[in-house]
């Protein structure tokens, strides 16, 4: 027999094998373990793979978490500022924008939103690497730097510091080589160890449903859904969540500097109907969770009041909200070869090829293409003819132009001309 | 996305994990892969965990075998000898010396043994650890010294090459420690590749059923022997398995010394019973696998021809079949505290005390103490009344008493004095 910590490794790993459940003590010595680095990763993959295949129950997941936190440190914004804080987080789609024009209408609407944020990786963006575009943003700052930029815009988004749940960052990375990621109780656990450590006192979910989301269907998005309000309402974070489409991109647009040009259309009163829609949608749900419900964040967009937030967040972050985006070098359109009207416009085929193109990164120390991405010409109930413009790709790099094209090639859907569209709903569902 | 290796790794993870089946072009891969160390421990903890929840088909543990095979080098002992070959496999059990005086005895009835075996972990020993109680006797073979030894003695036991299945050595050990060990495609392919390795012509396992043993029940010992048996025909090899009890221990002792002892006095034409029982029909199976099934092994263990051959291996391999066999320094005896009739003794029990006192090993780099173990006095069937002796411990370090006759304290079940005794049936199955 092993030594006592690989004997006690194991005896973990076959209770979860063995469909049992863990109980506390074992939850909290096996995350303590392998965050001192006596569980080896090679256990706690194998424990990864049991728990996907196995489950874990709403007492496990809520003790999984709360180990989780514990390897770490947690922030307490609320205790520093004069107003409530209210945070948000997408479980990640394609054109995703919406945390952009979103964090500083909550703030011109009364909210404190510290936006801690993440980079993209794969075929949906990061935001933090969209704002990166902007000249001299920065994303990294310290604790007092965020709440200084807090009291002067109301809102800051940055980088989440290493020190939060740091087990659950190694343990991501490892979930990400050894297929297993899509297990529920651990991406609920992931996402809300980070939030509940970063001292949300409210919390909105934005969870993607869709062909370009993690979750592909409604049942699995709702499970994903109750798992991360569970977690949330048990540990005395103020929890909603809307389930909302990810069958087509968000907006027209999906690269970083393209985003950014997009959520500034939408602070100034334009933008496309879906950032809109969905922008309003969960300001709402953010106001309603941080008791401010009585807002209205129509008001604020038509004012000018958002948008002055973000100027004044930008510029705390050392950005300039006046420097012009970069533009990419190189450009190349797609157009319709037939009549038609687009029923369906696959988003993840759009992520697939705004990475190609370079807007993401196949390793999380490679750098992004700021200019890189798609404008989308046409969506889903627009109609076409043969010539009509479809998408341009952009890249400072027009050698990736092949392998963007190839990943687009089914993208389109067009049904025959005059033919009747329904659109589809954009928030599904909504659990508080 | 990462690189094409891990990408490639997490594509034939995530197949298995979705309840797939792998084609023999990911098998390939993963395996030589892992050899070249492109696939990680992580990895392949994290399939072997996948393979253990969710099966393995004929077709895939066929070909998980080959590329295990594939990964190393393969002997052709047939080619360089007059004899049929003929090897033997015990999935492992507490007592079982049987290999110690069924090589020589088969070797005694014209067929060549070669016997390439492992040492102990856990609380079953290894034969290895065995013999290298005799002073002087020699586990390491060159292939040209193991054909000499076959040559003069007919058999020869020694420890498998480091170059056989390399594959399969690392998968095991990481199995060990990720609680992945109880799947019975990978134990069916971990056997079988060293086994078809080896080159053996014939085989015949001994799959051990029960309390003691590995397989605890008879329908998971059948399906591990289907599975070997089917493994063996399909490449070629004659194999035929015999599933045999390991409630209670074989024989009359457990520990390396004590068991050469006892094995000495089965090729006297002495020994317990159910130890010359097994050993008789093992070399049976072997003999009609061989194509010799016309010689009778009682013969051979009746003429003194079997002690003859196992003198010839001893001393072939640098032994003194006639040196004392080392003696404990340390015994205790355990008595019965009342009158009944032996109904049951625990040989997980009776193993795990013998390991305890020293006879087997944590770690595969420890030491054994030869004369360490478990002398049984009283077996089921037999008679006791208060003051019998039950069981000696023996050691060479006493503090070890206390630990051993704490895993003892259950192991022997009594009935009332007089109540009948039906003896359990030795061989449960035959599989050819």
């Amino acid at each position: 027999m092993a030594d006592a910590v690989s004997h006690d490794a194991v005896s973990v790993i076959r209770a979860k094998r063995d469909r049992g459940e863990l109980s506390d003590a074992q939850i909290d010595w096996v995350v303590a373990a392998y965050t001192a680095g006596e569980v080896a990763d090679e256990q706690m993959s194998a424990l990864a793979m049991a728990i996907l295949l196995n489950g874990m129950t709403r007492r496990e997941t809520a003790r999984w978490t709360e180990a989780m936190i514990r390897s770490g440190e947690r922030l307490d914004l609320s205790g520093a500022l004069d107003r409530p804080t209210v945070d948000k987080h997408s479980t990640g789609g394609v054109g995703d924008k919406i945390t952009l024009p979103l964090a500083p209408l909550v703030a011109a609407c009364g909210a404190a939103v510290p936006q801690l944020s993440g980079r993209g990786l794969g075929h949906t963006g990061g935001t933090l690497d969209k704002l990166e575009s902007i000249p001299g943003w920065r994303a990294q700052l310290t604790t007092a730097e965020l709440l200084d930029v807090l009291r002067s815009a109301g809102c800051a988004i940055c980088a989440a510091g290493e020190g939060l749940a740091p087990a659950d960052r190694r343990l991501y990375a490892l979930r990400d080589v050894t297929g297993t990621v899509e297990s529920i109780p651990l991406i609920a656990s992931s996402i809300m160890s980070k939030k509940i450590a970063e001292g949300a006192s409210a919390l909105v979910l934005d969870v993607k449903c869709g062909s370009g989301a993690f979750m592909k269907d409604l049942a699995s998005a709702r499970e994903l859904a109750a798992a991360m309000v569970e977690l949330g309402t048990d540990a005395g974070v103020r929890t909603r969540a809307l389930i909302t489409a990810m069958d087509a991109p968000l907006g027209r647009t999906a690269g970083n500097a393209l985003e950014v040009r997009e959520a500034v259309e939408v602070l100034a009163g334009g933008g496309p109907a879906d950032v809109v829609e969905l922008t309003l949608a969960l300001a709402r749900e953010m106001l309603d969770a941080a008791g401010l419900g009585d807002r209205d964040p129509a008001d604020a967009l038509a004012s000018g009041a958002a948008m002055d937030h973000w100027r004044r967040m930008i510029t705390a972050q050392g950005g300039d909200p006046d420097a012009p985006l970069p533009v990419a070098r190189e450009r190349h359109t797609l157009t319709a070869d037939r009549a038609g009207v687009v029923t369906g416009l696959d988003a993840y085929a759009v992520g697939v090829a705004a990475w190609r193109l370079g807007a993401g990164r196949a390793r999380k120390e490679d750098p992004v293409q700021s200019a890189a991405g798609i404008e989308l010409h046409a969506r889903p109930g627009d109609p076409v003819t043969p010539g009509t413009p479809l998408l341009t790709l952009h890249t400072d790099t027009p050698d990736r132009f092949p392998a963007a094209l190839e990943a687009l090639s089914d993208a389109y859907a067009l049904s025959a001309p005059g033919a009747p569209y329904e659109r589809a709903e954009l928030v599904l569902d909504r659990l508080a």
